[in-house]
């Protein structure tokens, strides 16, 4: 398969999403033009996207609701279980841990992981059990956990993901300030939720500045 | 000013939080090599971005690390401060809210809303007031608020936003799982902390694929 750009990759959950809203209204087929106009992209980026993949559908005919958001979802790996665990038991680490859809898409989050002891032995409130960071390194080799997400601070975020790393954890889940820099051999994929609302004031200040 | 690239302004936030690191260690300058080997971008790609808002620096001389920061702060609208509120307060709702770095960075988050009685009335852990879902219209009003951020699934979400923007909110930092969809008027960023996460999947099926 040939090297798919970063554009497209982010582009693939969302046609995932609105695919799975069509699927709910239970539309059968739809046209690029009305994903197009659904989704605010043009029709020829929606062909061009997937494309990449081998198109998916027939000219004139548009495309199989079932059958596209299947392949999407193998494209995404949603095909498979993928075994998680969270690094950090506070309110953001709790959200991720309580967040129904995940557990629907093939993510099965097994534990999570706090030095608190006030929280060592509660679960969350969907059931999943807050454990003793102290034992992750026994816990992620004897169950074989491929994601690791780290809701920490940077400091301790760091620390713990180098000791993962040496133990065969190949994917993290990043929310902690920083970038982590590993090697391309590790799949970092970041939420930087300050850098994201930065993007939202650098518009406020962009319009106001454009009204001035 | 002219038209920034999207993917320029997605980088900016990160120059500032590199600009930042350098601040805490008491770097006065900084050429665009040192800042290309920390940053893992080029050093032309650097001064490409850098010179969409007159440079900032001059050639051979490196930059001013504290100029560079407030200049860039300034684009980023963190020279000015913020007032925001959250809609939704469970774990989500509370982890943006008590997230320390924003308010050090002009954000003032003064209320969250929430519908569930057990909620109303008490404080996070950094003391902000969780206040009633149906006395948001007139706080929003009274309180000169400039970001809303949705804390909450996508349905309630969905309509406590178009009642925000009838009464004049222009700003959403968004964490449900749907678009919004309003006119270009109105500024939405999203967090679809789903689709980061396919993102990460997608890479994992690509490496295993790349294996086989």
């Amino acid at each position: 398969m040939r090297k798919i750009s970063k554009a497209v990759i982010t582009r693939l959950p969302r046609y995932y999403r609105y695919l799975d809203e069509l699927i709910q209204q239970d539309v059968e087929r739809v046209s690029s033009k009305e994903l197009s106009d659904m989704m605010n992209v043009t029709a020829s980026q929606i062909r061009q996207d997937l494309n990449n993949f081998g198109g998916f559908g027939q000219q004139g005919y548009g495309y199989n609701v079932k059958y596209l958001y299947d392949e999407i979802g193998k494209l995404l790996g949603l095909d498979v279980t993928h075994k998680m665990i969270i690094v950090g038991a506070g309110n953001l680490g709790q959200a991720i841990a309580n967040y129904g859809n995940f557990r629907n898409r093939g993510f099965e989050i097994t534990a999570l992981f706090d030095k608190n002891k006030d929280l060592i032995g509660k679960k969350t409130v969907n059931g999943t059990e807050i454990r003793d960071i102290s034992t992750i390194i026994d816990y992620v080799k004897n169950e074989n956990i491929e994601i690791v997400a780290l809701a920490l601070p940077k400091g301790p975020a760091t620390d713990i993901a180098e000791k993962l790393v040496e133990c065969g954890v190949k994917a993290f889940w990043n929310f902690a300030h920083t970038d982590l820099g590993f090697s391309d051999d590790i799949i970092v994929e970041n939420v930087h939720l300050s850098e994201s609302l930065m993007k939202l004031t650098y518009r406020i200040s962009e319009k106001a500045n454009k009204n001035k």
